[in-house]
């Protein structure tokens, strides 16, 4: 049986403030947005549900086909068909960088990636496509680094997004980074340092796993502890490089920016989602569903309304949990 | 610094060969071609690269995003801007089925896929668009399944492709599948029987690893030993479903689809390949060096040109091995 | 609490058989046995089991300590104590070889340690300790390759062994060894051939996981295809080192081997055992739960007496099985 | 060729200190000794090396048989005849508890392990075998726990041993532990906590690696934490078992037993030794090598002699590393 299909549009947007970023990544992207089945005929205004694409991802990669596993607009096309979910628009961001991604925060080692969604992609958005254009029709979700984007952006700006759905999103940091430090720092001396492991990766045609766990090191680094007179990657690490030790002045520049740590700071913000959706694998590969609990636990002692699921299965391949999250989404944004 | 893009178009295609096919498999399908750059603005006629996908896959996947390894639009963009390749046409046929694939064969258990690629698509295509209509400029490459796909239907209709370039197809079945049967009968029996598989892999949203591995020996058996009177899958399997006990009058229907086996049946066809380029990776999950070995010692031994290579990899992201193949078919499509 | 505790004596033993075997393997070598709690202070007659350890290994590794999964003896002992098993002696023989093993029959390629077991120890033991000495009263048991050792010793000598314990045997050659000829041929290309690979092998002060497998096939090739007139290990190999190809003249020697393509020949011996445990787990690394079922499946069919278990686990560290075997086997052999 | 053979003997000793300890472990415990070749018909006295095993193990497994990678007394024995070792006593304690270990320390959890080697064995051995009696030819070595436990006791008992050799020891317990702890919480969440995991974890033949990993932190918080108040085994654990959060005050007690943490405290025991070698594998699971580094910096910043090596393999199956720490000890010892 047929059912309607929405449309996929790609806009190509040239940004002010990605422009002269350090690193030298394009300031002209394509931003990637879905149009619910009935857009082009009809002149409704639609909600929009902004989705953040995971580390070494980018918007587009969020439609990418898989028969057994379909990609977003696929996704929303069967669950408005059915019923479960309301029709609202995508916006699928690029926020890349050479380094694998930007945690969708404002760093000087990477661009000013948290202003560009904000303040530059809403607005053109809301001008040149139908949307209801308020923070009560405007959400944010995303799994993984898009999670973790999902949530900063939401904590940070309430005035934008007034729905949040997060996916196993990056959370108590001590967990979900650690314990990749001794491998990064294996694969950095076996490459001769992280310059000669940055130069030997981007030779590469194709990125070991072991070295995608390295390079995520760094995006962090270059997302939490920019130092512009560090070599590139233009940054601080949180540890030795030849004994492991901490650095706990680095660390602590970590720390303010896990969700878990600052949650007091933006409580409010998070208290004004009309939906504030978290869940998490049991079995995460980075152990997130740790981080996922210390968080909803610390909701729950401020009595901030949010709903929570933990699901049997890991970190990968876990888009059809955005069944459960677009739906709720969907129907906050529609209020 | 921008390139020239090319065009991806979509052609949902209404097949009659396919109607009816006995696990009721769509028959309307989705067709997705690259258009090279200035197709739109000339009067130009391009060749035409038949790109077959592989087990669990669709054309449409081919086209995939990653920022660090680009969908086949992307790269042939790269390719034709950096002067490697010439423009050509990519089309990207679906051949997908309930379990996972069809190997471009005809199967009473699956459909009529070489059929439907060969009668109906082929010719569409020369109709619709500006192509070179003729097995000159006709070509047909692939990976894993969509290699051997590339590989059977170059043997069989050397009338309809004139130059064929394989990555890491299935050969020499004695290695690529018995390994799997013993993993197979395991995963069967934990579910109850092959129906009780059947029926828990299609409600599962995610696909386990385990799980495709024993849905790749059920797709091969309805592919190389279908028997409709048998349940659904409707095959015979090579294996005793208790004790792996072989049973070979039903391996030797599989024997028979093996390149390797039939290959001085279709000999002459090989000869007039324009291009016949084979690669592997040296450490292939499927042991397919080996068969890639065997099939060049034969073709040596039969005086056949090719080209093969054998590269530092396995069978898992190596797309990038398309840097390869796809100038080598573009020059000999273009001549 | 404090149980009684049996002896473990070490006999130094000089072959007569072995001497100037191929490989040149010491033919003086030791023999463990496990004398029974009260043997060094009675008279009576004990039965004897023969203990065979799986490859890599020797009679005195079935000795080896560990808190959490005790030796043998410290097994007899606790059975003993707590009326599971009978008293009675374990001979543990040594029968390993230059490349790791023997498979405890004669081979051109590796000595006679058939006839070294039937011939020289089991005399040797009736006359130097207090045994009850005829086949009624002598069982035989191992693991894997021990439990393989187990099986064709019982089947060929059923004049010296009157029962049979065998837990994860190889059996069904066709899966047990055949995927391993993929992994073995690429560790000897790694090498630089068989000669390199066993040059460096010898040279490595810790043998890695897949040198074990590729030394495995070796073992079994100088145990099942030896030839002399080859370079060493002296034996054929039934697959083609470059493309994998079976060769099925040095197969079939091999399958003359499979305990599963010879029972109709042994029958007879298999049907006067006083006892035929079998045991495999679902999960057995080797798929070696299938070659089980095989040949339980034809035990069946031929009405020879048998017990069989099938257990949850693989093939490794499951010596906790002889808890099931040697009772059984001691009550066997006291009758 | 044959060469000489040292002599193992068992010593059943009734300890005082182990007696009533928490847990109820036993009291009466083995005592294995390599006495060298000579010993036997000679009045020679010899120095004397404590060899302290694995978690999960006790001094008996030092001695476990395999024929590509002997025990310590065959390794000794070639050794000594080769002219790399000079002859030694070497004393090999079981301080192996109901949950793997004891770190070698006290600990009202466990024990007084500490206590029982030094006021306990060392006494008893000294006056029951010919030995050279003083600290000057006493010294002590392990791996792993081991390796841990040399370092503790030669860093507090420098009146006891006057040499040291440790192979990938515990250090750095940020690194080592710490990744240990999401694992350990997954575990003992799928057993029902920490109790059901205990119950389930002895009634198990066989121990999976993962309950090796989650038993080997309740066995550290037993030895760094201990708490008699607590329900079985006895101790805090450093970790929310719901969350994984931290809990400083607990892990704060932990790292008071950290080598690299209270070095200065012992720096002049470690500046006595006659030798003082330490090891790690490149590669160590536990990642090791980065606490051994640190170590080894600390060393160096401090004046304090040693002898580092760092060599291309992993934390398991290294006990040919003894070839090179062995020697080295027994020269120490002799002057």
């Amino acid at each position: 049986m047929e059912i309607p299909q929405g449309t996929v549009v790609r806009e190509r947007f040239t940004s002010r403030v990605l422009e002269g970023n350090r690193p030298g990544d394009p300031h002209v992207r394509d931003l990637y947005l879905y149009l619910p089945p009935g857009y082009d005929k009809g002149s409704e205004r639609y909600p929009v549900a902004w989705g953040l694409s995971g580390f070494t991802g980018r918007g587009r990669m969020l439609l990418n086909d898989n028969p057994w596993m379909p990609g977003i607009a696929d996704r929303m096309d069967t669950l408005i068909a059915g019923g479960a979910a309301k029709p609202m628009i995508l916006a699928l961001p690029d926020c890349f960088t050479h380094i694998g991604g930007s945690q969708y925060i404002n760093s000087a080692a990477l661009g000013r990636y948290e202003d560009y969604v904000i303040q530059e992609l809403v607005p053109f958005v809301d001008q040149k496509f139908r949307t209801l254009a308020s923070r009560d029709h405007r959400g944010v979700f995303g799994k993984s680094s898009g999670g973790y984007g999902s949530m900063i952006l939401g904590m940070r700006h309430p005035e934008v997004f007034g729905a949040l759905a997060r996916h196993s999103g990056d959370l108590l940091f001590e967990y979900c980074y650690k314990r990749d430090f001794g491998p990064a720092i294996r694969t950095f001396a076996k490459k001769g340092g992280v310059e000669g492991f940055l130069r030997s990766f981007r030779a590469s045609p194709k990125k070991a796993h072991e070295d995608i766990g390295a390079i995520n090191i760094l995006a962090m680094a270059a997302a939490y502890s920019p130092n512009e007179k560090a070599p590139p990657p233009w940054c601080d690490l949180p540890f030795d490089l030849e004994t492991g030790e901490m650095i706990e002045s680095v660390w602590s520049r970590w720390l303010e920016w896990d969700p878990l740590v600052i949650l007091d700071r933006h409580a409010d913000a998070l208290r004004k989602m009309k939906l504030l959706f978290l869940d998490c694998g049991k079995e995460d590969e980075f152990y997130l569903e740790l981080g996922a609990r210390a968080f909803v636990k610390a909701l729950r002692a401020r009595g901030i309304a949010h709903e929570y699921e933990e699901f049997e299965d890991g970190h990968m391949s876990i888009s059809y949990r955005m069944d459960r999250s677009l739906p709720k989404l969907s129907h906050a944004l529609a209020r």
